[in-house]
């Protein structure tokens, strides 16, 4: 019998750093002409990052790539909700993208793969998880496009767990959801928390599947990149972006888990704030026109759409 | 001995609808060309209001000004902050004004008038309260147009109690601060809230306040509007204008405790976000130049700076 070796932290880190380069370069080589920007940057509790943002790109207007591996003390509030009654040592590593295109026609896309480690004093493993996900945000959905995206990640999760796309699908659903607009911020994808390895094989199956989804990433934007960069639009096309583009700051601002606790706890502000467009605009009660292809986006802006087989 | 009589419900939703009235009509005087557009809504809880937006005005480039009167039972967290044990129902009424202006020389200006009132079934008299305030965001710092505003304001505080400027200014920096860019939003003013009656004299007299403070509201940006709308700016300032605009929707989003107690309770959300600007941007980690009029602004962010005696 063959036992899997421990997957590392060390070897979880520079897998992401290795997606992180790699990612940047596809991106760079899809968009022809914008280059990302390096900030490598230190966290004074400990570990650090390095952001990358590309500004004026030909099809990417913002974008950014961060990674991060950061370790410290774990605050009290974290001991709570993991109901840990000892001081204990946090660690947390991931990637973080969000791009915004300058063709509408173009969608906004998000990916995270992340890890988080706790040990203590007297727990010699320590608790372990995997998180992450990728959802689109299409200014215009498109339905084949949706299905098509949707597909390609059930085809990723298919590989490694036969229920992982039925049950990430309704989490991603359920999380980029906008409760005070009653709209989901875009078609969703798939989104995954708390995936604890149970023993070495299973955090190896683990890792490979969050792996998987890491790499899936560039292969699908960059697809969304050639197929709609060339479309034709107008005014109301970018009105329309910019409008949406506000709805991606009410949900990133008000109620995103992660933006929430990045600065309401002291993280490095620009890098938490990369996902922000840049430009968003509000009209007070903008109500598209009856069966205009805003108002049928609006109408597919909804939980439980099974698009994969629509 | 003259027995002041008590100030009921009705008179001060009376006033505030007044007020919205004649801020309404003095704005759209100075304005010129902008006319607010008027939407009733019904809370289906019980009560309502009257939100006013203008867009596109000549010097107004997007405002609200809103009035509501809202009643209901007092929900769990609201009874546990105010350590009551008992069912309760809640009344609450106010004017509350956000104004973008066109031109970067003029500034953001923000004003809140609001009461509040407990009733159990035990409690006769209830819990009742005042609070508001005023504060101005200019997107570029001007000393002596800082220390107007905040001398007219003084003078409001001082008519009613010489110790209240003294404690509202401080309170306004406390507020209108943004933890994760350590800036404040603006230059302050005044914010107040829990000024509760003693009696119905010292009722009387918190109301009188709130009076003069809503009161002060058009006469001060009116005076703003007209000394300022015709400075001429160029793109330069326009650009910062809107990045500064990215900051009101960061503060308002993440940090306002009103605008998220409305979001999360189900409030109208076209009348709660009507203080969005009409747009804005976000450039990554973006540095003034040292010595330029906007790191001058920046420098001028910060909380305890004695405007009226500077």
């Amino acid at each position: 019998m063959i036992t899997a070796s421990a997957i590392t932290k060390e070897t979880i880190v520079h897998f992401f750093m290795d997606l992180q380069d790699r990612i940047c370069q596809a991106l760079e080589a899809a968009d022809g002409t914008g280059r990302f920007r390096e900030d490598a940057w230190e966290r004074p509790g400990g570990g650090g990052g390095r952001s990358r943002v590309l500004s004026e790109g030909e099809v990417i207007e913002k974008g950014g790539v961060g990674f991060s591996a950061v370790q410290g003390e774990a605050t009290a509030a974290t001991l709570k909700t993991l109901n840990l009654t000892e001081p204990a040592d946090f660690f947390a590593t991931g990637v973080s993208i969000v791009l915004h295109p300058r063709n509408p026609m173009v969608p906004i896309i998000h990916m995270n793969v992340r890890y988080f480690e706790m040990s203590t004093a007297t727990s010699v493993v320590g608790q372990s998880w995997f998180g992450g996900g990728i959802d689109l945000t299409p200014h215009y959905v498109v339905d084949e496009d949706a299905r098509w995206f949707h597909q390609t990640l059930k085809t990723v999760c298919d590989r490694h767990n036969p229920t992982y796309y039925d049950q990430f699908k309704p989490w991603a659903d359920n999380y980029f959801y906008i409760p005070h607009r009653q709209e989901t911020r875009g078609i969703g994808g798939i989104f995954f928390d708390y995936l604890k390895p149970t023993d070495d094989a299973h955090k190896a199956a683990l890792f490979a599947f969050v792996q998987d989804v890491g790499n899936v990433f560039a292969p699908i934007y960059t697809h969304f990149m050639a197929q709609n960069r060339g479309l034709s639009f107008t005014e109301r096309e970018k009105n329309w972006q910019l409008l949406r583009r506000g709805r991606y700051v009410e949900f990133n601002l008000v109620w995103d888990r992660g933006t929430k606790f990045g600065l309401e706890t002291n993280g490095r502000t620009e890098s938490i704030l990369m996902s922000m467009p840049p430009q968003a605009n509000w009209i007070y009660d903008y109500q598209p026109e009856p069966g205009s292809p805003e108002q049928q986006t609006l109408n597919r802006l909804k939980k439980d759409i099974d698009w994969v087989n629509r």
